[in-house]
């Protein structure tokens, strides 16, 4: 998938372990049947570092994230452990068995068990086993590199297809800096949250509150705006850990240096985002919805995330279907108020482009044209609500047979 | 499909003519390709009728609610035109249009074109040709009967695959009264909205006061409790008309016959809820939420419906999968506050019943009884919040490839 580009940071390869100062490894310990897939993954980082986290808004959440936050609550944080296969939810010993990830992770490394974050993604309400973590901690904590990070990079993926690196190289006062990351996320996806699970290093030196602010600053407008079914996960888990190793004068303040780090991490995040999207469980192409001429920045993104997430919608694009009262009809049901006389509708790709509303009515439309716009993999809807000077963008993926193929048997 | 029985009330045939007053009538004018398909329907009163009506909450309206609203402002109406295959919505000169039809029909029965509400269902966005219905309209009228009311309500139909007309018998002060009727709807549609098409006639003599508030009781509990595919519609319209015909003493207050006529309205109602929730676009199998134990009947509403509304569950329940944690993740991003460590589960259907979730957490079950229980074709998901003494039911169905099949390619 083509990387969206942005002036200033060059995209590079490493994904989690781009920055200086973490390893990371990933195998398959048992957790999964599949002998060929990697279940289990950690990520150390040769010192302490600033952490940061974003969590999922579901009030059932995963084990894994209460401990998580307990022993980053300090702002600091070593590694991660996490495992696939299990989300370690709805079990009535789960934080019992979160903890004690942490304690393996511990044991096999000479640390503490608080300076371990952990995670969990798969089956909800499966008891955890500890034994095939147990097991592999030491093998894991052997193969601990900085080449490993594709490693740790599956050993995350669920029903995901592909895997999701990106990393960004960039200058701070003088000094050659990086974030990178990888992410997972194919199903349960749902604007609102810190979505699915992704991890972040940084070599950038910056304090914990600021590591926090950029965060959440960024995710509201990568992650939050990303939509695959409309089902919010319980386990969704952003963290981003900050090593301070490239030797920039700390970032302590919300001026120059900060918005440069802020706009790397949206290079990171927002191509992270589209990965997910695109590879949305099914889906065989990324819908991004536009919104231009909002009174203000939450209506643009109400709109937004109301179109993308539209089961009616989702399929007409699946069958390049220029059926845009889908649009029109997911707008007026989004909750806000929008004067639906106003709007203007455009399809958009890498085939041309396409209007085929204009003030909330029909106009006249080659639907050969438009056949062809809407059979690209990337298809862009371009809403002008003429209200106002605010935009936004979210990002989805059409709904496909495969969909419901991978959902309608996904514990067999 | 088998209706569910209530105590005082009988089933009886004839749909929307049940009720003493009414005829019908339904024919191909031209609007739809397909010859076999009827695309224009008529009811007409034997005189002047109480009329209440629902419209979608969508803030792009079918031109055809605003023309109706106006026609019925005055709490009577005699007749309605309604045609498929197109929503006249979204158009420029859609007021114009629907404003035509009533003359049309004014013109084919004598009347006033006050004298009639008007509907249209179908594709967003495509100009409503009048020519087809202008042309059959003398036809429409002469076929008008009693005994036509089937040729009405699959003149209504879009992409639903069974007629659905519900009528019941009961006794008022001695009378016997009818209220019978009809819907469509099988995509589009979404809880919080008076859903889809449905037409509905009563011989009780009624205020219009008293009918509109009957109305809004009985569809808050019924058909705004369904859910195919979150989409609220542009078009959905419920409109009753109440003869007076069975003769018994106008109900004017909300005492016992009030009661009597809300509870013989739910009957036919809460049946037709279900039908269109299990001919849900590709459905395979109706799903009926139950939700007990709640604090208020505003929070087992919500739960019911995001249940119900559940992408990832619906494709489980495609798949006769006992995925129960899509169930506590559905209840754990509703919009209330919810114990999620209270709650109990329970899969049940005419095979059996099985608990699969007890205070959050997973229970050992045996999944070859919960296959079992999940192949029938109307599952129940009840649900127990342990925190209150009110329920509430929502109806949707499963998610299957034919939904997407069907909307991937609507238009063509």
């Amino acid at each position: 998938m083509k990387l969206v580009q942005f002036e200033g940071f060059s995209f590079v390869e490493g994904g989690i372990t781009a920055a200086k100062g973490f390893a990371a490894s990933g195998l398959h310990c048992g957790i999964r049947a599949n002998k060929s897939k990697k279940d289990l993954g950690m990520l150390l980082a040769d010192h302490n570092c600033a952490a940061a986290g974003m969590y999922t808004q579901n009030k059932v959440k995963g084990a894994p994230i209460a401990v998580t936050k307990a022993n980053i609550a300090d702002g600091f944080c070593r590694g991660i452990i996490v495992n696939s296969g299990i989300a370690n939810t709805c079990n009535a010993d789960g934080i019992e068995k979160a903890e004690a990830m942490c304690k393996i992770a511990a044991k096999a490394t000479g640390l503490s068990d608080k300076d371990f974050a952990v995670s969990s993604t798969g089956v909800i309400g499966q008891p955890l086993p500890l034994e095939p973590i147990e097991k592999h901690a030491d093998a894991l904590v052997k193969a601990l590199s900085p080449q490993n990070h594709a490693d740790f990079a599956s050993a995350i993926m669920t029903t995901d297809t592909v895997m999701k690196e990106v990393a960004v190289s960039f200058t701070l006062s003088g000094k050659t800096c990086h974030i990178g990351g990888c992410a997972k996320g194919s199903g349960m996806i749902m604007p609102n949250m810190a979505t699915m699970l992704c991890f972040l290093t940084t070599d950038v030196a910056i304090t914990p509150d600021l590591l926090q602010i950029a965060l959440k600053q960024v995710v509201d407008e990568t992650f939050n705006m990303v939509s695959v079914d409309g089902d919010t996960s319980t386990n969704d888990t952003v963290l981003i850990f900050a090593s301070g190793d490239a030797g920039n004068a700390e970032i302590q303040v919300q001026e120059d240096d900060f918005r440069t780090f802020v706009n790397a991490l949206f290079a990171v995040l927002m191509n992270l985002s589209r990965m997910i999207a695109k590879d949305g469980e099914g889906a065989t192409k990324l819908l991004e919805c536009t919104v231009i001429g909002a009174y203000s920045k939450e209506q643009a993104k109400i709109v937004a995330k109301s179109v993308i997430n539209s089961s009616l919608l989702k399929a007409a694009m699946f069958g390049a279907d220029a059926n845009w009262g889908r649009v029109l009809c997911a707008i007026g049901y989004a909750e806000t108020d929008v004067d639906v006389n106003l709007v203007d509708v455009t399809f958009a790709s890498e085939n041309g482009a396409i209007e085929v509303c204009k003030m909330g009515a029909g106009i006249d439309f080659s639907e050969e044209i438009a056949k062809k716009v809407l059979s690209a993999d990337e298809v862009k809807i371009l809403v002008d609500l003429h209200d106002g000077e605010e935009t936004a963008t979210a990002w989805g993926c059409d709904l496909t047979y495969d969909y419901v193929r991978i959902n309608g048997d996904y514990r067999s």
